[in-house]
């Protein structure tokens, strides 16, 4: 068992957006923050941030806080962010193609270096980042020669089943979902759903509240 | 103080999961379901189940669980969800176009009924859904005329927070903002912040585990 296979799921959660917050305080040259800040920052409270950060080991100095550059460098050391991750986008249409050409990724410690797609019309056709359309009957391939490791999954829900199998049996562990279709999948796979509408929901709930219904 | 305000942000914040899974169950004609089966579904456990649903009243017969059919409808009314509510995509990017086109809202509660941008060569554009590109110059009529309570944001970084204060001086209190931007906006409007790389990340310290490292 690993040293940190205790670390709670919503811990988890967080730890991404603790990381940008602490770059955030990077870039204003701040050197060391304290968990008030860091909970202001991110939206929570401070006993919250202590507690999901002392999962990670003794970092903060009482009445001190924490030294910004060393929990950057240790929270993406546990992030498994020490080297780039490359990605593979499946599902060329609109959402793909926007995916693929978003540019919040790479400073953040990924690059898609393949996309797939199963219309004949797109596999072949060059697009930007110097890459080339593949089909998906090539993914296992396409996988070991790209190095993959996660995979963004833009197909339409009625073959996303089928797709993130196709997926799976290629070796990639880690899939972030973006089609409103629950993927059953083996234990070993880690999966994210992408659910916008959840998000909405979630906006839908406050104004409920703003209403005063 | 209205009801609900006790609510803790991390209940609000499954409680559309709970309603996603209710609505599975639902299409499989399931009419009594206990918190552990809701806990399976939702990919948590059953007192986090228990307690969350606690909040919206008292709904759980002791032994034997939850009439699904009421429970949906409580938890969408919780969500604010009793009536359509209609959506402005800002930025007609590749972005904002898959968004516009995405399948997966108007059966949980919401349509895209204006889209804006402010280059010149799309404005006037006519897209799906009956649907003509406007100005930003026009957001606050358009606001009005298309009953407009909730605001996507698909702008560049750079513009972002320009453009979601005009989207809160058009009265819209409600951003769903894509921009990899922190957005500084009145504490009255709530904004949640789409963000695909800290997606990535989790997936990345799941991978991390799978490597013993």
């Amino acid at each position: 068992m690993s040293q940190h296979s205790g670390v709670p799921p919503l811990t988890i959660q967080r730890l991404p957006l603790y990381l940008r917050c602490l770059i955030q305080l990077q870039s204003q040259r701040v050197d060391v923050v304290n968990s008030q800040r860091i909970a202001e920052l991110a939206g929570t409270n401070a006993a919250q941030v202590r507690k999901d950060l002392s999962y990670l080991g003794e970092f903060g100095v009482r009445g001190l806080g924490y030294e910004v550059d060393s929990l950057v460098v240790h929270l993406a050391r546990w992030l498994g962010l020490q080297h780039t991750r490359n990605i593979a986008i499946i599902g060329y249409g609109r959402l793909g193609a926007a995916l693929q050409g978003y540019g919040g990724l790479q400073d953040r410690g990924f690059l898609v270096t393949a996309v797939f797609d199963n219309d004949a019309e797109k596999v072949g056709m060059p697009i930007s980042g110097g890459i080339v359309v593949e089909s998906m009957d090539r993914f296992a391939e396409g996988v070991k020669e790209n190095n993959i490791e996660l995979a963004i999954i833009t197909v339409p829900a009625s073959v996303a089943q089928g797709i993130a199998e196709t997926v799976v049996a290629g070796g990639v562990k880690a899939i972030l979902n973006f089609a409103p279709q629950r993927l059953e999948l083996p234990s070993d796979v880690t999966v994210r759903q992408a659910d916008l509408a959840a998000e909405l929901q979630i906006l839908s709930y406050h104004l409920r509240e703003d209403f005063g219904l």
